[in-house]
C-alpha cells in the first residue's frame, strides 16, 4: 500500500467568520431559530419520523404558495436546480418553450430549456419592466408554447410581474404556466392557484430567511401529466420527479438519493416562522420595510430603477449616480460596516445597485442603518 | 387581489427528533462541532472570506483524497449528484462507457451514463464480490471504453474493490478511470493519484460525519481535457462544470449558482477534523472498529456476507440467519433502542443487514451497543 503524503495538506484554522448584514439580492442572514434547526442531529432519511417532516414541509409549502399542488416538495438542490427541474421533467426535445426575458434569469430559462432539446421561443421587454398581458397574449398567440416561462420576481432588476389573467390566455393556446418565485416565496404576494400557475420554483436563501441549499418546487395536474406521458426518459436523473414522487409520495417511499436532511429541517423551521407570521403579515412587513427604505433613498436623492407599481419589496435596484464608482461603494459598506449590497447583472451592470430586504433582515433598524451607512460613504 | 386561503394551512409543532444512533449505510451522525459549523450565520456566497473558504474545502479534499487534482470541489447537490456530474460532463451521446456491475450502485451509473447518450456496456460479477484485475483487464480491452466506471466501495453489499494495476489497463486503451469513493473517502484507504484515478465522487454524510447535502467531486487532468474539448454542450445545466470551474477556479469568480454555504462550513468543518486525527489513524480507527464489530458477530454465531479481504470496514453486510425476519429485527431495534441498521437493497434484499460504522459512529461503544442489542432482540 502507498503511505499517505503530507503534500496535500494545508493548515487550515478554527471557522471564524466575519458579521455580515446581508442586505444584496440573496443569500439573507437566516432566522436564529432556522440556524437551531439546521444544527440538530441528522436522523435516516427513511426513518418515520423523517418521513413526517416531509409531509409537514410538503403541507407549509403549499400553504406560502397558496397552492393546493399534491407534488409540492424541496429539491436537493439550491434554486436553480428546482428552476432546471421544472423543465427537465415537461420538456422533450422538439418542444416549443417559451420565455419571456425581462432579466437576467429569463436567459438562464432560456439556456436551461435549449439544454433539453425544446425549440425555444422568447419575446423580451427591457430590463426592470415587466410585460403587459397583451405582449404575453400575443407572444402566446403567435407561438402556442408547450411551456410558457415568466420570472415573476427577477432578482436582477427587482421587478414583479403581474400574472392576473396569464393562465386564461395559456390555457386557451394549451400552454403550461411557469413561474420563478425565487424573490417572491413568503415576501410578496403570491397565490398559485388562483393565478393558475403549473410549475413554480423558488429557493431558500431569501424572503424564507434559511440558508441556501434547497429548492421548493411544485408541479400541478397539468405538468404531471405531462411528466407521465413523456415519450423520453428525464434526460436528468438527479432531477427525474417521475423517481423523486416515489420517495415524497405517500405511498411506499422508494429510496433515490439521500435527502439533505438537516438542510430540510432548516427549511421547514423557516415556514413555520412564515405559518406564525400569517402570510399577510409577511408580506406587509416586506412592503413597509422596503417603503422605509425608498422613502430614505429619495430624502437623499437616489434613484430607484424600476417603476413603483411593479417594484419589489424583496429587492430594490438604485440607479448609482452619476460619477460615482458602484463597486468601490459596496465594497466600503463592506469594509467599513460589514454591510453587503451587490452591484448589477448583465445590462444593468455598473448602473445599479441591488439591496434586499428580505426575511429576517426585512425590519426597519437594518434599513436606518443601510441609509445611514450609504450616507456616510456617499457624501463624507 | 385575492385572499390568503387558510384551507392550505396545517398545523405544525416544534421539531422534536428521537435520539437515533445512526449504524445504517447512511446518513451516519454528525459529529458536533460539524453541527456547531453547520449552523453559523451564513455569508454571502461572493464574500472574499467565503471565496478562501471555498480553497479550504478544495486543499481539505485532496489531502483527504491524496490528490493534486486542481478541480475537486463539492457539487452542491448529494453524492448522487457528484455522481451523474463525473458522467454528465465527460460523456457525449455515442461515447462508449464501461461499469462494472457487483451491486447497486453500479445499476446507478448504468442509468446515469445512458441518459446522457452513451453506448453503455457492462461487465458482472456476483453482489459481494469484486472484480478481480484480469477480469477488469479482459473487458477493458473488449469494450475500449472512454470511461470506466467502478464502485471502489459499494454501499449495496460492503465490498471494496481493489484498484491496483487498473489505471495502467485504462491507459492502455486510453480509458478513464472513474471510481465511487461514497462510502470509503476517509474511512478505507484511497490514493486517487498513486492509483491513477481519474475522476471520483464521493458523499458527506458517511465516513466524513457531516450531515448529507454536498457531493465531493474531482476531476484529473484528462477529464477536465474531455469537458474542455466536448463537441457538445453539457446537457444539464446545474451540473455543468464548464460553468461551475469559473466559480470554483481560482481567476475572476463567475456567479453560476448560490452556493450551499453552510453546508460548506459543515463539510470543512468534518474535513479539518480528519486531517486533526490524520487519514491513517483514521483509517485505522474505521479498521479496528469493524474488527471488533466481526469478532462479535462471530461470537454470537453470525456471518458476514463478504470475504474478509475485501470486506470494507465501514459498511458490513450481516447475513440474517434462516428463519429469522430481517425487517422485523430492523424495526424492533429501532423501536426498543433508538438504533438504526438497514436491510439489503436489490440482490441483497431480505438476505442481509446492512450496518455503517463510520466517522464519528465507528467507535467501539457503538459496537458494544448494537451487539448487545442484537443479540437481546434476536435471542431473548
Amino acid at each position: 500500500m502507498p503511505t499517505v503524503s503530507e503534500k496535500y495538506l494545508k493548515k487550515v484554522d478554527q471557522l471564524d467568520l466575519p458579521p455580515r448584514l446581508l442586505l444584496g439580492p440573496g443569500p439573507s442572514n437566516a432566522h436564529p431559530r432556522v440556524l437551531a434547526a439546521l444544527a440538530m442531529p441528522p436522523i435516516g432519511h427513511l426513518d418515520p419520523k423523517y418521513l413526517e417532516i416531509m409531509e409537514e414541509v410538503k403541507d407549509l409549502l403549499r400553504y406560502t404558495w397558496q397552492t393546493s399542488n399534491e407534488f409540492t416538495i424541496s429539491a436537493s438542490g439550491t434554486g436553480s436546480a428546482a428552476m432546471e427541474a421544472t423543465l427537465a421533467n415537461t420538456v422533450e426535445p422538439g418542444d416549443v418553450v417559451l420565455i419571456g426575458i425581462n432579466g437576467y434569469f429569463g436567459h438562464r430559462l432560456v439556456d436551461m430549456a435549449s439544454r433539453y432539446g425544446a425549440d425555444v421561443r422568447t419575446f423580451s421587454t427591457d430590463w426592470g419592466k415587466a410585460f403587459t398581458l397583451e405582449e404575453i397574449t400575443a407572444a402566446v398567440a403567435e407561438h402556442e408554447p408547450k411551456v410558457l416561462g415568466l420570472v415573476h420576481a427577477e432578482t436582477s432588476t427587482g421587478a414583479r410581474q403581474p400574472l392576473e389573467g396569464v393562465s386564461e390566455v395559456c390555457q386557451k393556446h394549451g400552454s403550461m404556466l411557469l413561474i420563478d418565485t425565487v424573490t417572491s416565496l413568503s415576501g410578496v404576494p403570491l397565490f398559485l392557484d388562483e393565478w393558475g400557475v403549473d410549475m413554480a420554483y423558488s429557493g431558500t436563501q431569501k424572503a424564507l430567511a434559511c440558508p441556501p441549499g434547497l429548492g421548493p418546487l411544485t408541479l400541478g395536474p397539468r405538468a404531471l401529466e405531462a411528466l407521465n406521458n413523456r415519450k423520453t426518459p428525464v434526460k436528468n436523473w438527479y432531477l427525474d420527479m417521475s423517481m423523486i414522487s416515489k420517495y415524497w409520495g405517500t405511498g411506499k417511499r422508494v429510496y433515490h438519493h439521500t435527502a439533505p436532511v438537516n438542510m430540510n429541517y432548516a427549511l421547514r423551521e423557516a415556514l413555520m416562522l412564515v405559518v406564525e407570521e400569517g402570510l399577510e403579515n409577511r408580506w406587509q412587513r416586506h412592503q413597509d420595510v422596503a417603503n422605509l427604505f425608498w422613502e430614505g433613498l429619495a430624502d437623499m436623492g437616489l434613484k430607484c430603477y424600476v417603476d413603483k407599481e411593479i417594484r419589489l419589496p424583496t429587492l430594490t435596484t438604485v440607479c448609482i449616480p452619476d460619477g460615482v464608482d458602484g463597486a468601490a461603494v459596496a465594497k466600503q459598506l463592506m469594509a467599513d460596516y460589514n454591510i453587503e449590497i451587490a452591484g448589477g447583472l448583465g445590462d444593468l451592470a455598473g448602473k445599479v445597485w441591488r439591496v434586499g430586504l428580505m426575511g429576517h433582515n426585512a425590519r426597519a433598524e437594518n434599513v436606518m442603518l443601510l441609509l445611514a451607512a450609504l450616507k456616510k460613504v456617499l457624501f463624507s
